[in-house]
Formats: structure tokens, C-alpha cells, sequence
């Protein structure tokens, strides 16, 4: 079942330590197949060294395992969130990147500093609010998800244009098109975590980048008339 | 003599530097055998390019050389009394990680400030107060053991739900139920130092965890229900 | 065509993502040849692993493309008319090394702090200014170029003394003789963005290099009596 | 001529990149022969690729070359002068290390903060001054050496107890019994400048390490009844 996209998954786990998003097992990524409605993710807690294409489990929408001989990933509900409430999201990835997860226990959104920046993400990367009690006790994952999409519906921000949502005192859920693109976005946000602390450290006046540079660079990239790559 | 454990600590002591914890030979790994009551420990100094899986030393908790043609790690003592002390303890591990070493440094505990620190601590990593000049003069590395004990006393820590200490102006010891997880839990420590000394620096009023996702993650990975991971 | 260059500029590209400037294909190399008045760049958006010596492009002064199969970098304008303004510059650089980086969305000029700035750049390395809106939506890369050109002029700074640039809210453009050099110097200009910054933090009060020792090290690696290496 | 020497200085200037040290070959390291009172020292700007042990240069305490067909490291004569005013100096290291040059451009001496420090430094690392015009045009090099030795006589520290200095606006010398020492004490210093960086960021109040520890750590490793290590 859907062994093509388990092989993606599987290799998109296995880029998440290779690119120093994470150590360990400390991050998840998924990707979902539209035809069928269901997705492939990574299996809880699994070593990465013993871990095989084939250990990926099928999940539907509604948070039910469809296929595999492992439990899924913990995370796995706030993955169904996010496919089931944002339309044609191909790939989600959950890190504890260092300098995205400091953000993400500051509790403060990553301004637009750059053209790093702009180049993937529209505008700010939001952070999401604490959970409550309520939520946390009821189901901690699914309610996660929920708040994600809380976040973008009250900010007004289309998830297509920020791929990316920090969780205030835990981490990033980063997606896009497919695993390769959900990826290079965990990437991306990592970086320019990294340099906007400093980037304030260094001039705490620094301004955001002005409105035309953020929609030239993103619409370079990403708009109806993009001329950035091959295409 | 334990050869099995001898081979563990071995490939765990070689593992400090491989995951960045420690350059040339400032770290030591050591292991518990609950039958016979006797500990492995790395030699004191030995390149790890030239040390082999029999130069590890089996002591016992009155701090003796029961098997070993080397010199065991100067800091044997200090694991001797928190095996002693501290009821199953599977592993201990020492390193001079960076970011640790400076919270040591600095005198203050580690707060918890998300969830990878929740994942692994349940609550603040303590840092426990300098030796006096007459426990050094005494002797400084078993002295060093009875103030890691008196830390977790003082403060009614259960060393099983933090299992790691700052030592003031040296660095961390850090202990698990085996040599892999001891060392990983020293990885999640570096990890989290590092991430907590900039969440400070970006916002100066970053709360910590609120209580009840503080006790979510440590449930969901160690609690009498956890679900995290394929048991 | 060039054939011999294109193979320094591929080589010079995959440089930059193994000297840690660059992360995937955030970055672009050229090279010009003064015989021909031509220049090799980088295609636009092409994965490293799958680039070869011959997808590089062969562009004239005029922005065109005289051979290649494959669209240039989006930036190539930006090289074109550095090479057309700055006389003897043999190769161009531009990446988005994340301490550079960090400097460019300060918006401040990197001071001469040490002198592993003065064997590289002979005084402080200006922050050119935010593009205007107009200047964006005519030609945005070209005008790149343009405000390069007109930072280097209004401030009076040699561009063979100075081989670098920052581009406000953006990222670094480097030069130099060859690709190797070029690339260099954006190497150089990395570490003393990275160690500029915590100077400072350290020491508020630090002062910039004296002007007799930036002489003094500009001198014995570039002057007319240069005594550093083997010529 | 002292091949075996040649060998391992060539050696121990290839761990200078290796261990993270330098970059490209912005530094170099030389050893010194008590029986002929010659020391063997990298040539100056050679590609460490194309370098090979033959390469090395042979010079006298008077700054004379005596065996070698190409031309020394530029900083030949700071090497001469140390190896000439401190007695039994076995190898010198020079490095623009990021974390130490970060120091040196602050200007400030590098306390000692904790035991990683006290465990190979019985003491802050000395800031010597900037040189005078008058120094820096006469014998630029040589100079330094002399300032080197004026900054330990002065605040008389012994060149033994704190095998290290930084050179204001410039960067470390280091030195040890042998090469490998030496390039050890340059990685220790390394790590003590990036976490004292941080130490006094985390807690400007972290006092520095008791007397009475610094005794005790650099005593264990290198004191009379030393007791680190199998000797």
C-alpha cells in the first residue's frame, strides 16, 4: 500500500539528523496521498538505523492506523489535523530544531528580517498559544493540531504563504508541497531563526524588511510570473 | 569479568565525542552490574584511538580496583557514590559538554523552558553548590558524589525524574537506566542549555512550561500509561 | 566554450555548500573571461548532485545569454554589471552565509576588528542600502548591481581593497581574481561577521584595529612588498 | 635534517583544520629540537593538500632559515622569540580560532571560569597590548614575540602554568611541551573562550573559580603527585 510514498517518507525521516534538524527520533515527518485520503508517517520512536521503508504506518483522516505493524508516531493526530483543515498540504514535518524550537519557548513570532525569508515564507512565521489544561487532558495531539489551524484562521495567514507554525514551549510543524519541499522549509525556518536572534542582538533597531522586497522575493519564487529555477 | 558490560561502556565512551559532547578524552562513561554490586569504568586518560573494550576497570562501591591493569577515570569516586546512594542507577555518564559546562559556570539551575526538556526532565536540572575547601582537600572527587547526593536531598529531587546535575564551575553528571540512555539523556541536557541560555537572550520574560504540559510530556514518555514508542 | 572556466565555476559551486556558506542552492558563483568579455554562471536553481561542468551558462555584459541550455541564476545581472563596473574583478560570489547574513539584516557596516580582517579587506565592509520600490519593480537584479556600484563610489572604498559587499535586508556579494579567491574571502567574511558580533557582546567598548596594524596586515599579504606566502 | 621532527610538525598542523581550529591555512605550528636549538616550521601560504613533510623549514633562534627550500611561516620570528625567552618550550601554535580571536579583538584577559579551564591554565590567559607604530615597522614579528614576553614578565605569570596568550586585535599563540600539547591547549583554550562568551551572558555575576579549586584541578593533572592519567 502506497510504497512509493512510504520509500519518500522514510528517506525524509532519514534527511531530518543528515541536515542537523535532529537528534535521535526527536522529529516526524509525513506525507499524504490525496486519491485515497490517507497518509504514510514514520512509527513512534523507531532507531533510524533499524528502521526500514516498510515500517512507515497508513493512517486515515480520522486518526485511525490503516496499515502497519507498528504504532505510529505520537504526533501522528496533529498531522490528520493539518491534511484534514488546510487544503492540498502534500507533507508535514515535526522537529526540535534548536534555534526554531528557541523561538518556539519564547513565545514570539519570527519577524520577516530577510530575504532568506522571504524566499519561502510570506510574512511572519506565527507562534502558536499554550494548550489548556481542557485541551491537554482531552487529546493532547489532536487539540495541537486544532490550534494550529486556530492560529492561521484568527491571524488571517493562508497556510500556503507561511508554511510554518512555531508551538509556543515546544517546536515547529513546518509542510509543503511534498516531503522533499516540507523538508527544505524545516530547513529554511531553522536558518533564519538562527540569524534573526542575532540579527536583533546585533542592532535591536533593525527593521523588517520593507513590504516590496518581501512580495518581490517571494513572488520571484513562488508567484504567477516566478522566473527563480528551471521552470 | 562482565564482559558484556565492559563492551557497552566501552562503545558508550566512544560515543561522547562522536555525538560532539566531548573533544579528546574529557568524559567518562561508566556502568552498573546490580548482581555482583561492581561498576565498569573507563581507564583515566587513554586515547580513544588506542583503548580497546578489555582496558575497561571494574570497581566496586567502596571505590577499589577489583579488575583492570589501568588506572580507572579519576572521577571513579564520584560515580562510586552515586550508584551507592541512589537506588538503580544503570549508567553514569561525565562529560564537559559546552553548554552545559556553562550553565555550570554560571551557578544557576536549568529551568524548563519546553518540551524536549519535559520529554526527558521533569522539572529544573539542579546545580549544586561548590565544594569547600576541606571536601577538596579530603577527598575532591568522593566529596563530589556526596554533594550531588546532598543537591538532590536538599531539594527533594528524585533522581529518576531528573537524572542530572550541574557541578558549579565544572560541568554535568548525568546518569540513566544504561549506558545508552545515559548518554542520550547528556545529549538532551547539551541540547536543551543550548536552546535555554538564547530563549533568554530573545525574551527575558519567556515563561517556563506551565505544570500540566510539563506533566503531559514526562507522562507521555515515562509514565504508568506512556504511549510514546513501541512498548 | 570556456570550458576550462566552466569547470572552475562548477567546482567553485559545490564549494560553497562544503565550506558551510550555504545550505542547498542558496548561492551562485561566475567567472569572467576579459578576452572574450564573457562570463560563466551557475543555472538557476539546480540541484547540486545532478549539476555538471557543462549546465553552466556563458552570459555576455548585456545580460544575455550567449550558450547554455539551462537559465542562468536569477542574480546574474547583479554579476554582470559588477564586471562591467568594477574593473579587473575575475570572479563574483554570492551566497547567504548565515553570520554574513545576519550583518546584512542588521543593517550595519562590519567594522575592521582583528586582523584576520585586515589580511582579507582593507577597513570596514559597507551595508549598501535598501532597493526603492521603484528600483525593484524596473529590474530588481540589475539594480542590485547598480546599488552596489553607487555604495562602493559614494563611499570612497576601492572594490580590490574591499573585495565585499552586504546588500541590506538581503545577503553578501564577494569577489576577487579567480573563483578561488572569491571564494575565500566570502569564507573570511563569514567567520569575522561570526566573530564580530560576540567581540562586541564581550566587550561594548572594543575598539576597531589601529590604522597602522590594518596597514601593516593589508600590506604584508597585498602590497607592493607583500612577504606572506611563497611568491 | 630532524625528519622525525618534520613529521610531526607537518602532522600536527593538518589537526589544525581537522579539529576545527582553522580554515584554509590561517595558522601554523612549529616544534623546537633542544640538542640543536632548531626548530622545524610550516612554510608560509601553502595549500595543506599539496603540503608534504619535506616542506617544513628548518630555522635557527636568530630568525635564519637553515634548511628549506621554500620560505617560512611570516610569524617565523614571534616562534623564535618564544622558544628563545621561555625555557623549555617544546612546540608553538598559532591560530585565529573564532572563539579565542573573538577574545583577542575584545581585548580582555580570559578568566578562569571553571575546571576546564583550571584543568591545563592555572590562571586567566593574559591580553598582551597592541604594538606601537614604532614596534610594527620596525620587525613586525618580531615584535610580537617581545610583547608576548613583556606580558608574562609584567604581570608575572609563568609561561608554564598558562602555556597561552592573546594578541590584542589579532589572535592566540599557544604552547606545550610537544606538538600534540600544544595543539591540545589550543582546543582547550578554544572551548573555554566560547564558554566564557556565555557564561557572562547567562550570569554577569558568575564569580570566577575558586583559588582553591584552580589549585586542586591543575594540580591532579599536573602538579608533583599528579594523578590524572595511567602515569
Amino acid at each position: 500500500m502506497l510504497e512509493t510514498l512510504k520509500s519518500e517518507v522514510y528517506k525524509a525521516n532519514l534527511e531530518l539528523p543528515q541536515r542537523g534538524l535532529i537528534k535521535y527520533t526527536w522529529g516526524n515527518v509525513s506525507a499524504f496521498d490525496k486519491a485515497s485520503q490517507l497518509f504514510v508517517i514514520k512509527p513512534s520512536g523507531v532507531n533510524y538505523d533499524e528502521m526500514e521503508p516498510e515500517d512507515m504506518v497508513v493512517c486515515n483522516l480520522n486518526c485511525e492506523v490503516v496499515e502497519g505493524k507498528l504504532k505510529p508516531s505520537s504526533d501522528m493526530p496533529t498531522h490528520a489535523v493539518i491534511y484534514k483543515k488546510f487544503d492540498d498540504i502534500g507533507s508535514v514535518v515535526h522537529t526540535h530544531s534548536p534555534w526554531a524550537t528557541t523561538w518556539s519557548q519564547s513565545g514570539l513570532e519570527v519577524p520577516a528580517m530577510g530575504t532568506t525569508h522571504a524566499d519561502t515564507f510570506y510574512g511572519a512565521i506565527p507562534c502558536a498559544r499554550f494548550l489548556t489544561p481542557e485541551e491537554i487532558n482531552k487529546n493532547y495531539e489532536y487539540e495541537t493540531g486544532n490550534v494550529i489551524i486556530e492560529t492561521f484562521k484568527e491571524k488571517h495567514i493562508n497556510p500556503h504563504e507561511v508554511p510554518a507554525v512555531l508551538l509556543r514551549g515546544h517546536a515547529p510543524f513546518v509542510w509543503g508541497d511534498d516531503c522533499q519541499s516540507a523538508v527544505m522549509n524545516a530547513v529554511v525556518l531553522e536558518e533564519i531563526c538562527k540569524m534573526n536572534i542575532f540579527t536583533r542582538q546585533l542592532n535591536p533597531f533593525a527593521q523588517t524588511l520593507p513590504q516590496e522586497i518581501l512580495d518581490k522575493h517571494f513572488e520571484r519564487k513562488h508567484g504567477a510570473n516566478a522566473y527563480y529555477g528551471q521552470k
